[in-house]
């Protein structure tokens, strides 16, 4: 099944109900706004100046030279200029004064006393930001669906917000299965007594807790026994709205995750046994009671591909967010690569510059569990699963990491 | 005084004194990494299996096709092949016994009892994961200076790390100055009264939480009045590694943020009075004993251009961190842009797919204090003092926020 598939069918089944909270500003960046909000005034919100200097009427510089200097006597800064000889010291961000139109900067003047020469003509709005240039009166600032960034925050303040409304943290519980994965606690003689180190588990895990739209509840590791994987998954699904495990999720007999899950009694719908993508063959989809249960490779590289690619791909379309994913850009591929027939190839890749170029070089590992890519990839190439291999010093799309 | 100098001085004079902490791998993601990271083992460990399937002695399937199946009988797993014509089922990951030294996969057999035959030959190491093919003893894991990523925490987890010792989060004190600025609690009613609404503060506020290995504290609004700011720099200095202030930093008369400071009774060390970039002009840095000093426009674009441009890259550099503080790729400009001579200037512009290219628009608005080109930008250009301008269609590197 491919992964547009799985989330297609996902979203048909699943509809998140997540509730609205009321958010302080300084701590809604990376929240998911749940409102569409526009501004209820024009900002700046009265002509102002854009520098410190002297606000005054253009129209009385347009003589203005070296060689003819004009005088403007300064007056105290009020709410209008008295006379067209006049001019108003003014600080960068001060209101204008209504009859001025203009602000001479403070470096461009010679000032003797209460008097400022003026050398050249200013003109009409001059250093001057005009009322609404930054922003119209019920322009659309932040729509509902936009993970919130640092800049939103800086609107937002602008037209008097302190609060705003957010979809309340996902939370999401993540659980790392296999009878041969045990914790690092265990320390390396686990090794030699033919254990597993856990690390696809924490990488999950800090990849997950960057996004603060998520609450990621690390509950540890099950066994492969039937009994303990449908008590742990019963008690993380009432804690919980979606589910990861990693792990045990192989056709192998020993691989009880996928098998104890559907046989629970529950309301069960199985999206996908197995996602046509390498890394990531085993990726699985269950839902049960409206809750998605996602079951990845327990391979580092494996689970990472899956879980960008599928579970963050997912909860982005269920959470109708508008922030892309990735960034993609284009680079020239230095070596040639080739797909595999029936499934997009997810390879780690290295991207440099070159030339007046970007190039990006696969790196070139077998296996779903080398954890050097991951150290060394900073993108992504995909190979769609129709597409035989990319050239070299082909032009491709790759995905930054 | 371009960025460059400024860092360059700054780094002479400025020693950071960052102390050294263990920290548990779960909360590690975004630290700074205080030591060279060496892998005490190969990784794998072992030769393991790949998939799920049986492991055998690759020879003994030499010929095999499927008009000659050959047969494999199978054997409880352990740690030696019982012979070449025994096979022995495992899960992937799990180490290869002696005498076996290849997997055939569970689909490629056919399995009647205890009996699996195999259809054609399997390579020697075939779904084998060699030791040592991931990681080398001796192997650089993390060096020293990285900003730890979640693939960091996979590797260290990998080698049976729990800990890693962390630079402390350095504390940055961050102050709005201007007696016009107020905080949006006031609400919209200020601008009547001629005040602004700050949102500069919290723009930066929010982009230096992003980063981990940082804390923010925020000390909220002083006047411009000397005591006041000298007592709040007092204040903050005693209580942080690093200052930032927004606003007050103009050459206009009001602006009393940058004279306060290098009049205070202390060890004082002017690195900048004003910067040649364009926005940011006034950003200035003083050294109070040791401790740097970023004065930033109170516009919010001046201000978060200086603050990645000159307090993020003085911090990268001070602190010797290896990562990237932006990407940086290739885009076509789809519009002529004009520098200002003895500037760097800075363009808000947005990146957006052409046909096989990255096309790059500039957002054409006057000032710094503009709101929607934040909102809108998701690149930055950045036009060098000693370049004119570039000429519509030319392949530019542009800066991805």
């Amino acid at each position: 099944m491919s992964i547009d598939s799985a989330i297609e069918e996902l979203v048909k089944v699943v509809k998140l109900n997540i509730s609205v909270q009321d958010m302080e500003l300084e701590n809604a960046a990376g929240m998911i706004c749940a409102e569409d909000i526009y501004s209820p005034i024009d900002l700046p919100p009265f002509d102002r100046s854009a520098v410190d200097g002297y606000a005054l009427y253009s129209e009385a510089t347009s003589s203005a030279s070296s060689n003819n200097p004009i005088p403007f006597k300064l007056v105290n800064y009020g709410s209008v200029l008295p006379s067209h000889n006049n001019a108003v010291p003014i600080s960068t961000g001060q209101r204008i004064p209504e009859g001025a139109d203009a602000v001479v900067m403070v470096e461009d003047v010679i000032r003797e006393g209460d008097i400022i020469y003026v050398m050249k003509p200013i003109p009409k709005y001059g250093n001057v930001s005009r009322k609404g240039e930054d922003i119209r009166k019920g322009e659309l600032l932040v729509a509902k669906g936009t993970i919130i960034k640092p800049q939103h925050l800086a609107a937002l303040s602008a037209i008097g917000m302190t609060h705003v409304k957010v979809y309340r943290r996902l939370n999401i519980g993540l659980i790392s299965t296999g009878s041969e994965v045990v914790s690092p606690l265990q320390g390396l003689k686990a090794y030699e007594q033919g254990f597993i180190l856990d690390s696809t588990s924490i990488l999950i895990f800090a990849v997950l807790s960057a996004y603060k739209f998520m609450n990621v509840n690390w509950y540890g590791f099950v066994k492969d026994d039937e009994h303990e994987i449908k008590a742990m998954t019963e008690k993380a699904l009432n804690e919980n709205d979606i589910l990861i495990f990693t792990g045990g999720t192989g056709p192998g007999e020993s691989d009880k995750t996928f098998k104890s899950i559907v046989e629970m009694n529950r309301d069960i719908r199985i999206i996908a046994r197995g996602l046509a993508i390498r890394p990531g063959r085993p990726t699985s989809i269950i839902i049960v009671e409206n809750k998605p249960i996602f079951l990845l490779s327990g391979f580092p590289v494996a689970a990472y591909i899956a879980l960008y690619e599928v579970v963050l791909r997912a909860l982005y379309t269920l959470l109708k967010i508008r922030n892309e994913l990735f960034i993609e850009v284009p680079a020239r591929i230095v070596k040639r690569v080739y797909g595999s027939a029936g499934y997009d190839n997810y390879l780690r890749a290295k991207l440099f510059k070159c030339n007046e170029d970007l190039c990006v070089e696969p790196i070139m590992l077998r296996g779903s569990g080398i954890l050097k890519s991951l150290l060394e990839a900073n993108a992504l190439i995909v190979i769609p699963r129709n597409v035989e291999g990319f050239e070299k010093g082909e032009k491709i799309w790759i995905k930054i990491l």
